[in-house]
Formats: structure tokens, C-alpha cells, sequence
């Protein structure tokens, strides 16, 4: 009798974390793969450490990712994207400053030690991924270009407002800033330094001052 | 006869890559392991694959590497830190005019597509290597506090003799310098587009004249 109930009980749980609430599960497996990859690498991550960490079946897994590298992409095409339209594309869109807000955006990176030794997530997959899988390379580079564009199109609205100096392309200087911008949390995740990320949020944040007009 | 030749020749070619000229067959198996690592990262080369590449034994390397990581050690301590001593640290320190230098430096970035798809080989490793292993860490660490540092002594020099602007901080800005250039690599190695590279070069120029001193 106790045993059968035990048993019951496993069925039932199993049942939650697989078919009740299919979209609850599929969102928590993305969240903790997302969790476990930033953790430790993409190859370096196994299927049995996201099942385990997430208390999820196996079966469940594959009804909603035919394999690893599906959950992946998903990673990339969903969690990353939506942490970039958080991050940056929604602030950028609606502001009356684009040099504010990029200044904001800055100066709300993460200083914890844990994050500081994690780096990007993004430039992450981008490094490790790009060279040996072209599903993650091109999907990385849609999120890159997501980014740039938000800040490139934010510099040119400030431009016609008269708040960005106007000989700068914004093409090219959201492109620069992207690259100093992952090239710090490069530096700092090898540093293991917030010093180093505290260092470049200020000269990024002078850097952002000089793209201002400059009202005589 | 001919059989026992033929086993003679094979000796003779072990005996000339393990022992006739050890520091020769030391370099080789180092310059091949780093290009390996280049193209393919750390974690996914294997000691097999440089052996059959260097056409050297498994006894000659641990003759002169006790293990694969002393092996990767030896490549950012020796090759890694060579490169960049030969393009960073050596002109700089030499120079009449760091600005000039420095604008050398980033145009002589090579802009093919191989080295463009590979990234830079120190950032390659400090991304791949800092969270999982110390020894990888603090070496790719050191390499980068060099670049820095020869930056940043080159720009403080300029001030000094009024070529380089005296409100700038030389080692903040030579940090935001290398994480720029560093991000570009980055970013180009995922589109795999020397385009992205030749735009950097550009914008990287301007930021770099936009450091002279200003004679009005």
C-alpha cells in the first residue's frame, strides 16, 4: 500500500513536470540549460546535469527539443534575445535621450563577483560556438545585430533631435561601442575583477558624454 | 634487407625528432600545438592530432611537457607572449610618436578571412580558459596586463612630450583601447566578415587621432 502510493506519487510528479503544464516545463528547461551553459560552456554542459537541475524526465526534454543543439538555438533564440530587448532595445526605443539611456544601460551592468566571472552570455556562444556550428554562429549573430542596430538607430534619433554630435555615423560608433562594451566583460571575466568592468563603465560612460553636441 | 632499412629509417627519424635537436623539435611541437589551438580551441585538440601534425613521438613531448597543460602554458608564456611583444611591446616602446604606433598596429591587423573566422588567439583562450583552469587564467592575464601596460606607458610618454592629450588617464584609456580592439575581434570572428574588421580599423583610427594633443 505505502509503496504503491510512492509509486502514484512518482507518476503524478512525473506528470507535472511533463505534460500538465507543458509550456511551465519547456520554460524552466530553457531557463536552467540557459543557467548551466552561461555556468560552463555550451560543450561542456550535459543533457543529464540540465534534467537532473531541473527535475525534469528525459522524455519531457525531447518533446520539447529534438536534441541538444535544438535546445541551444532555443537558448540563443529566446532567452538571450529576450535578455537583449530588456537590456537594450526597449529602453533605446522609447527614450527622449539615447545618450542617457546608453549611459543607464552601462552603468547597470552587474558588478556581483559571480557575474563579473561569467562574462556575457552572448559573447559567450559567440566564441566558443561560432567556429563549430553554423546554427549557433548565425543565430548569435542575429542577437549582435539586434543590439547594434537598437543602439545604432537610437544614435541617429538623437541626431535629429540635436542631442548626437553629427558628423558620427551611428552605424559604425554603436558598432565600436558594442565591441569595447564585450571586449570589458572579456577582460573582466579573465581578470575575475570588477575593478577592470568598474574601470570601463567609467571611461565608457566619458566616452558617451563626448558623443554629445557640443553647444558652444 | 629491405624491410630492416625501412625500420632503420624509422629510427633515424624518431632519434632526429626526439633527441638529435631537442630545442628544434621543442619549438616545432609548440608552433604546431598553437596552431591547433588556434583553429580549434584548447579543450577540443588533442595531443594526438599535434603529434601526427609535428611528425614527433609521444616521448619526445613529455620529454619536454609534462602534461597538455604545461603544453597550452607554454603556448601563451612563449608563442602567445612572443606575438605580442613583436607587435605591441616592441614598437611601442621604441616609438617617436604613439599615436602614430598605435594606428600602425590596427592597420596591420591582418584582414584575411582565415584569421578573421579564428579571432585573436589570447582572447580565444582567455574566453575558453578562465573559468576552468588557474593556470590558464592568470598566464592570459599576465599577457594582457602587458599589452595594457606598453600601451599605456606609450601614451603617457606622448603626454610628456605634448603629443598625446594630458586630460586623458593613459592606463584607463589603454585599457578601453585593448577591450575595443579585442571586442572587434570578437564580433567579426562570429560574422565571419572581415568587413566588420575594416570598419573597426576605421573607427579605432578616428578614436586614436581624436587622443592627440589639439594646437589651436
Amino acid at each position: 500500500m505505502f509503496s504503491s502510493d510512492s509509486t502514484l506519487d512518482k507518476k503524478t510528479e512525473k506528470k507535472t513536470g511533463s505534460s500538465r503544464d507543458p509550456l511551465r516545463t519547456r520554460a524552466l528547461l530553457l531557463n536552467t540549460a540557459f543557467a548551466e551553459v552561461y555556468r560552463s560552456s555550451f560543450q561542456a554542459t550535459g543533457l543529464d546535469r540540465i534534467l537532473e537541475k531541473a527535475k525534469v524526465t528525459k522524455g519531457a526534454l525531447y518533446h520539447h527539443f529534438a536534441s541538444k543543439e535544438e535546445l541551444g538555438y532555443a537558448i540563443v533564440d529566446e532567452v538571450i534575445t529576450g535578455i537583449t530587448l530588456r537590456k537594450w532595445v526597449n529602453p533605446l526605443a522609447d527614450t527622449a535621450d539615447a545618450i542617457d539611456t546608453l549611459i543607464d544601460i552601462v552603468q547597470g551592468t552587474s558588478l556581483t563577483a559571480t557575474d563579473v566571472e561569467k562574462g556575457c552570455p552572448l559573447n559567450n556562444l559567440a566564441q566558443e560556438m561560432s567556429p563549430v556550428d553554423e546554427g549557433f554562429r548565425k543565430r548569435v549573430g542575429r542577437v549582435f545585430r539586434l543590439m547594434i542596430g537598437s543602439v545604432s538607430s537610437a544614435l541617429l534619433e538623437g541626431q535629429k533631435r540635436g542631442q548626437v554630435r553629427p558628423e558620427i555615423d551611428p552605424e559604425e560608433t554603436a558598432t565600436f561601442f558594442i565591441a569595447t562594451y564585450e571586449g570589458y566583460l572579456g577582460l573582466a571575466k579573465n581578470a575575475q575583477d570588477p575593478g577592470v568592468l568598474r574601470s570601463g563603465i567609467r571611461t565608457m560612460t566619458s566616452y558617451l558624454e563626448g558623443l554629445r553636441t557640443r553647444h558652444a
